[in-house]
């Protein structure tokens, strides 16, 4: 794992509204990209399976602070750092710069979960 | 089955882009939520269960024509017709009214299918 | 203003993701449609225009924490109260609740500005 | 302008659905986002300013027919070509690939337009 990750993001024109920025909730569908950019890049992705079914990472906690705006076409460079590491959570901290400023910070928290059809998903230790 | 269906929608503001009106795409999620609606309205609904598993209508073609424009907060007046019913699918026909003029119309084929896990779906006559 | 105000709303089809669950990023659209059915529900609109120019809640300030899940055409309960009112903020707090129990809980929090073209948002307090 | 112009496009987790593959609806997204990425490579915009204002591509016809599906993290290869080129408006074609078979087809038609505050847009020769 390195000690940060870098996930070049465009904004893409669905994602502005009618104030001409990047609606704020499209800060979390980064988040979540950018992690699974940097799970790709580990060799793994965001959904796994392993000999007794399918492991996935429900989110627990979601937050973004915003200091400035993105428009269409700007390409962000979105810094990823693991904040936390617990045995079945981890926590992504996430910083979005734009011309090498930062508009924005967030945190996600996701749980190392067993998914059974039919059950909630039960959290299990990160397989390492 | 009524002759036609009618469904209210408001524009969210996460749906305006930065021309300040009603993303282009997002007139494709308005006609799944009318035809969804319509289902309902019929006692059943988009993704059913009978007793050999899941049926469900995987999308074949989309369509739609734009002659007007939609901002944050219209309702509009989606109204839905049955423009053609074969043995496996069914085509939708909608038409998008802002203050009783049409701001677009659309068509929706979908095919009555039976999902299998792990194969891909296949066709099934409609039940009736 | 009342004390809380509910929000009724439904989880679409497109808001669901392979996790057969509506996606944790829809979470925060549902806050700002409930924060946009308030505001109308009080006479009034996200986006005001007054004598000199448009009126604008910028967010700097979104999160939530996750204790369920919702799926396809379940129809969620949000209630959303003032958490804070401050000269120039508000911070909004919802709590999603499924079948009465809650199932995510979450804040938001915008500033009053006014926007001009070509230039910054400039806070402003916000108007009585 | 090339005879065709290729895009590659990962399918992200939060533009899957229920049915575990992506939307009908994003396949709209992902036109619209091919056809940005060409206008990026011919070095103009989707908005772009002239001496006189605003110059931008109001959609009047969108259309897709679907013979495939694609999964989370599927990367597909979409192929654009100009179908038409009218005096005040384009028309392409796509074609998502995904390892070389073909999932499905579309079409846009988009207008040039001038836009004005407080107007109508209004279709313009496309410049040259």
């Amino acid at each position: 794992m390195p000690d940060e990750f870098h996930y070049q993001r465009r904004v893409e024109f669905c994602e502005t509204d009618a104030a001409c920025i990047a609606h704020f909730s499209a800060f979390f569908q980064y988040m979540e990209q950018a992690e699974h950019a940097l799970l790709r890049h580990l060799g793994t992705s965001v959904v796994a399976e392993d000999e007794t079914g399918t492991i996935s990472w429900p989110r627990v906690s979601a937050s973004c602070e915003y200091t400035g705006a993105v428009q269409f076409e700007d390409v962000m460079d979105i810094v990823v750092k693991v904040a936390r590491l617990g045995t079945t959570s981890v926590t992504y901290a996430f910083d979005f710069l734009l011309r090498n400023e930062s508009v924005a910070t967030g945190k996600l928290t996701a749980v190392c979960c067993r998914l059974q059809h039919g059950a909630p998903p039960q959290s299990i230790p990160i397989p390492t």
